[in-house]
């Protein structure tokens, strides 16, 4: 259990929260923080392209009830400064420096597709200072991924009022759907929103992620090299980053569980966020 | 939701409840009915060999604490009478029938193993019968399937002391240990045991197991008619049945969530209890 050296912000939510900073190693690193001061802390580490306003309030503020939970901006991203390196090794230590400079000894880890590679390699490294890894929607080494095409073809859905319609939901309804509540619950906060992503963001990031998946593990050394308990989630429909790679490291991890979610797409822990914090509450509490 | 015409038997364990018998269609049906009164119940379909004795107190008791949950012997088993089938579809037929003869419109299926071959042959052709569906170390018509193989192993470990550890948990020591512990809660019921399956059960039994595994289904028929919501669980080392079963139950299903456990075999529902209750019991709530 590692103590938090700030106040007890029981009680606040991802959409009211305020902003914090950090400075350490030319980085003032933009966070949030919530949830109660004791307990290990899990940390999020957010996809490619996104900020902290780019996690579900639904997720994060049910998590935060009874464990503090930190979503931050990496380098480069959003409010932080520095820059977004290319490859997922600098991305790791970007992260570890910033939860260095919080203090925090020992934290669980919630990596979402880029933030789950940068995970995976946080945990690999860091075997004292990653308690549990979660690990959604993501590929390991060598995985498969499809995201240039995907992307491309969520663009040409000029209708979408969001990219994140078409690129996280599947087509069905119930998709859709859960896609719009999806939306309305991250924009729902108005002030000190996070700042967007721009191409000094994306184009290293895109670059670090097709390098990850690239990189052949035939022999999947950083899954081997995770000790730690691993839940990897994924949706039935990840276009992205298909399903298969969740199975892959499931069978690769020496201690892993694996949670797949029916009729959902890359972003099948906010559709099912009832489901999935369910999921993660007593995997993180056993 | 189903309301069983029977006595509130809230408080009963599995352990202790009395065996009670139905009669019809020229059977007796041996079963046990734990938890409370209303609400809709789960019935547990049990694995090759297997009977009401051999379900783990861990799960039945804790599952029961907020559902009706009947066990029983079907046609032929433990304290049933009847011929057992050597096929899955009529062991289906004698399944329904006993549901018929408690007099309940809807349930929930809980099928394991054997048990889950009989679960989807009922889900298939019973839509209105069957709410949801939960498959535990099974395999799809056509699954994969190394039955012999691995009792024939089983059975050269005369050093064991059930054959269940060597069949239903890994080497390791983390599951043999908690294969004890399950032997010591299935063992715990002193008084009005259930009867050990002869070469009358598990003859035909195997019988039907393998030929369900060799009837070929590359289009996933009996998958695809499973339109209720289907929970989908195995453990990383099932050598009877592999977790390859699992995904591709996953894959087929309309409408399937997964869960597989880390270093278990056969019996991860037993190995991994608490969580195992955890996740049937959101999966049954949502």
């Amino acid at each position: 259990m590692t103590e938090l050296n700030t106040v007890n912000r029981e009680g606040a939510m991802l959409e009211t929260a305020p902003t914090l900073y950090v400075e350490g190693r030319g980085i003032r690193f933009a966070y949030r923080r919530l949830g109660p001061s004791t307990g290990t802390p899990l940390v999020l580490l957010q996809h490619f392209s996104g900020n902290i306003d780019a996690w579900d309030p639904a997720v994060v503020n049910a998590l935060a009830t009874d464990r503090p939970v930190i979503a931050f901006d990496n380098a480069g991203v959003g409010r932080s400064t520095g820059q977004t390196p290319d490859n997922i090794a600098a991305m790791a230590r970007d992260a570890v420096a910033f939860i260095n400079l919080l203090g925090l000894s020992q934290v669980d880890l919630l990596g979402y597709s880029l933030g789950g590679c940068v995970a995976q390699q946080i945990a690999a490294g860091h075997g004292r200072l990653v308690r549990k890894l979660i690990l959604v929607g993501t590929a390991p080494q060598g995985g498969e991924e499809h995201l240039l095409a995907v992307l491309q073809d969520a663009f040409s859905h000029t209708e979408a009022p969001d990219i994140r319609l078409p690129l996280f939901f599947t087509k069905s309804s119930a998709s859709q759907s859960a896609g719009l509540a999806f939306l309305m619950r991250v924009k729902s906060r108005i002030e000190d929103r996070d700042t967007d992503s721009g191409k000094a963001v994306t184009d290293p990031q895109a670059k670090a992620l097709i390098t990850w998946c690239a990189a052949p593990d035939p022999e999947h050394a950083m899954l081997r090299a995770i000790t730690q308990p691993v839940l990897v989630v994924c949706g039935s429909h990840d276009t992205m980053l298909p399903a298969d790679n969740a199975y892959t490291m499931f069978k690769a991890l020496s201690n892993a569980q694996l949670v797949l979610y029916p009729d959902s797409g890359h972003g099948a822990l906010f559709q099912h966020h009832e489901f999935f914090v369910s999921h993660v509450r007593s995997f993180l509490d056993a």
